[in-house]
């Protein structure tokens, strides 16, 4: 009967218009023109109180919630400084929001481990907004950036949307991506050198949203550098049957990323990565284009850019503050915004023991010794109708959605272990463990009794 | 015309009902029945704001009293950090005090210092809320423990509340025993080995509270690693005269305290303390137990009492929102809830100079340099008609309530010295000096001629 | 179209009454006789949003300017803590500023730069006040103190006002003396020997405020300890002229500031400085005085002064609030408390690029690597008319206020340069260029081609 947002995956797309009309009602009537803030505030959170749990300081997204919670008549509490908490005493998360669900209505935390607010949703009964856990998710800012090009170009299908800068490490541009694909917007990437989308990203791009790369004679005035052109066709389709071309003549959309400078230094091509400015987006195919950026900045934005109408990054902040009204408001059920009573689940899930097979991701939220003590790892078993076609079955992690990808599958009938994905399939589901091929880790026997395959269903029992 | 909470003496056993009826008021009308929060918020501090002075961390409390604020409509001022705050350059905490009342109505206090509250009582013209003075008291702690009591029980009196764990160090576990002493529960205490009530404790619970501690034949069913059981007639009594017996073939409240597992693996015995979870649970004992815990806990309590219906912790950290809104309405005397327009000392005060006799607890507010420049040492006598009895009179520290026995007194009027309990009496109140036996110390002389004994009349002159 | 406060000189002197005025509205009908705090909220600023975003501690400030915005029915969102900021990551202030004015309808900015609330105003859309930036200012406190003043006294015009203790370091007590300059009270200076005020400040209160230096035989009464004393005519004068015989048996005001006893004991005859106390205080002079003190104190102020009715330290803390809440109120325009819709500057203003003459002072905001990536050198030219009078012309960093002195003139037309200042007059404003009299400076040479003469319409485009 409540609803998180953990991650951008948590709301349908029809969910995130109806967000985008509800801050667009916010916005409508009293936008600010010269900073784009509203002028006045709503009810429709009055006698409510929001926790914002910062475990990790994080200036300017705890002001923009909190900006959104007086907006909508709200009260806030707030613990902004990890080091005057009780996770100090050793106290695990779980106990934290149980503790702080007994005082506010609605949770909003910032974590450094991966998968931490995976793990707040699961222990309150109050809704929890991620703002933020480690270098997983960071979801309001996704939401913030779709917003943002909703309200600067009116539709998100079809947009030309260049994504420069550091691809690779960016949590915020992965999700971005994603959510482009989602939309059916073309992908633009034009990383740094050394900076690229990393491999799971793109596979996940392809496997997952149906995103189809172009080849470069597909894709009609291509900038020069721009490494990998997406698009996503809103049908599902098969890659061989892709002959769209798409035109690069006009860019709608220019997100530039924050470079880490001194990173560059290091490489060797770093220097010629270009500082995007006045000078750069000169030329027609820039001349409509809006520049976002999730700053701060810190030397690849030009200062030239602020009072240029293209510049858009301090509207792109502004409209932080009426998305995350709309989405407080359609957690606390104040306005009818969602679809769903509950989340629904993708995929199945695998059920391991506290000595089952545990997530590898070494920021994950279950490394913590105070969470261990009552967390069950607990994976998403990803696309496994695909496994015998072109890629093993994935375990993710329920919290920090790491991948790892088993190497074999134990049969519990048989009592036999098989690394052949034809024979996987004919082992029934409710068999099968999943295990690595080679029988020697010492954990393995501890995996092997307990193990067992949970359909959603079983997840909250 | 003001009132303070320094301590949970400084409410009267009718003011205590009246506040938990007011809390059931808060409560009654719209409590979430998954996290036990208010669901809306009341306008009973409206215009009204309260300073948190936070200059130790404590995010639990602080973010309950804040709720608690916001709940009755009003607003909050907050120093959570004592690096930020005037006292780094040397400002005494009078000063502090005196300069945020100009701000608040109404001073939330915690702070390193044991006595600390009593100072900035002492100093403010609006009302001061104790909310952790080092190792000193945390009344709203026990009112909320006493208020958890009272709703899930439905009485005080005759309640068998057994108490494990770490007796020695803890603030809460002391004052929890004084008050459930003052109702008239059965106090049934179970410490760790190593971890027992300290003496002084012991004595104050008997020779102030009135409270007798039985004997094993008097107990029927006790369990095996209790190690004794107070009752606390209502009525005045002898000990010769205590012929009751306690029946604990059913345990009301299983209070569990916080172990340092550290510093048990450096006791013998240790290792053998049992967590409080399910498997230890089972029996008739403990059917209808409610296990309440000041959290946050370590390992000495079991997660399995989570959701069992017995585990009745995050009630219990619920309960802090309503009680500390009706202290607070009644500080501000938005409620009738107050007996009496002041607080009326139960002892009389002993002035020392700021030469004569000083508190001898190294953690007391009395040691701050800058407090000392404005501060007289000051301390009540302690049962003074009972001093001929069994023990010597008992100097208090009104700041910190640490006791200092002298063993001998100055007779004023004949410029003489004496230890004999029987002499004493024999001196007229006024010509008394307290002092000890040998008077080789050096800061005796000044004390001589200046130390004398007040009535609590004189206290605020 | 908008107003901000970051020197007391941004305010006439109507407006500074006009601010009394309204200060008095909000404090007539519900002053708390004891602590003289408000008892009640107004609703000037309801669904209003001040951020104070404080890069440096100051609790008391802070706590001051949030009691005012709660007062006033508004809400504020805060940063009280330097380390959890974005400017950590290398942002710019003006970044800073201008992503939090898309949240907040009103900045309040503590800052340790000198001259980092004048670049946050001309970043910012919505009003800024300075709440202190380094040593350079901190116009609320003077607005404080003027307004205890008036309140206590009911002028200011013709009050003796004796200020002893630190002149020197002291930015409170250098904008003080300017302010008493403006409305004609009588300067009186006791400072600690060592402490005197620096001669820039005392040819700036007597060159741009027409104040002047009385001497010892125009003063009846003087105590042993002053310095110096200074009337201030309100019709421009010839000093020559003064005539004037200034009364002090009677103090009206002793405003005392902190002695940093520390540096006292390495000076020679500090130990002589007195303590302000009763004893002090004692006499004809003294008995109707008011003892002011920005507070925190150490030692120069005596406790027995805290309950006299002559202490006003106190209430000086307590008027913060209501003369915040005005000021609130008119930079809100929620009350027509302004004469002017914008800033009119005193002086042109000199244009330098980046590589031309730069602010000497080390704690300038320009000297951040951050801000230097933006922000263009500025200076105002301080009365070039009476430049060939008895000093030459000053040019005063915009931002920091902090002097320089040019020793030479370059004549764009002929190219030459001169340093005598009957020559420099014959050269038309807009072919003056502003250097030093040795051409050796290697910056020097980037300097010439480009700094112009600004009037100040040009400033704000």
């Amino acid at each position: 009967m409540k609803r998180s947002i953990v991650t951008i995956e948590d709301l349908t797309n029809q969910e995130i218009l109806n967000l985008f009309k509800q801050a667009d009602k916010y916005l409508d009537a009293n936008e600010d023109e010269a900073t784009h803030r509203l002028r006045r505030s709503f009810d429709d959170a009055h006698n409510r109180i929001a926790a914002t749990l910062f475990f990790e300081p994080s200036t300017r997204t705890r002001l923009s919630f909190e900006t959104a919670m007086f907006r909508l008549g709200g009260q806030v509490i707030s613990c902004a400084d990890p080091k005057t908490s009780s996770s100090d005493k050793g106290e695990s998360l779980a106990d934290t929001i149980r503790v702080v669900q007994t005082y506010a209505d609605l949770i909003i935390l910032r974590h450094p481990s991966e998968g931490a607010a995976r793990v707040a949703d699961e222990y309150a009964d109050v809704p929890v907004i991620n703002a933020g856990d480690g270098g997983h998710e960071h979801p309001t800012q996704t939401l913030c950036d779709l917003y943002t090009l909703y309200r600067e170009k009116k539709e998100l299908a079809n947009l030309n949307v260049l994504v420069s800068g550091d691809l690779k490490n960016g949590r915020t541009v992965h999700s971005l991506v994603y959510a482009l694909a989602r939309f059916g917007a073309h992908i633009i990437l034009a990383p740094a050198k050394g900076f690229e989308l990393p491999m799971h990203v793109a596979q996940r791009l392809e496997h997952e949203y149906n995103s189809v790369p172009l080849g470069r004679d597909s894709v009609k005035d291509l900038p020069d550098h721009v490494d990998v052109v997406y698009i996503t066709p809103q049908e599902p389709h098969s890659t061989a049957l892709i002959t769209v071309k798409v035109d690069l003549s006009n860019i709608d959309v220019y997100y530039v990323t924050r470079l880490q400078t001194e990173r560059l230094k290091n490489s060797r091509s770093g220097a010629a990565f270009p500082v995007i400015d006045k000078s750069f987006l000169q030329g027609d195919r820039y001349s409509d284009t809006r520049v976002m950026h999730p700053l701060p900045r810190v030397r690849e934005l030009g200062y030239d850019l602020d009072k240029d109408p293209r510049g858009a990054y301090f509207q792109q902040t502004a409209y932080g503050v009426p998305i995350r009204m709309a989405l407080i408001a359609a957690l606390l059920r104040v306005q009818p915004l969602l679809e769903r009573a509950t989340q629904t689940p993708k995929y199945d899930v695998y059920l391991s023991t506290p000595e089952g097979i545990r997530c590898t991701n070494k920021n994950c939220i279950l490394k913590n010794e105070a969470e261990r003590r009552h967390l069950t790892p607990k994976m998403w078993i990803v696309d496994p109708a695909q496994a015998n076609l072109f890629q093993p079955v994935i375990l993710r992690c329920i919290y920090c959605e790491y991948d790892y990808k088993p190497t074999a599958i134990f049969d519990k009938r048989s009592g036999t272990r098989t690394s052949s994905v034809d024979t996987w399939r004919t082992i029934p589901t409710e068999s099968r463990v999943f295990c690595d091929s080679e029988p020697t880790h010492k954990r393995r026997k501890a995996k092997k009794g307990t193990a067992t395959i949970a359909t959603p269903d079983t997840l909250k029992a």
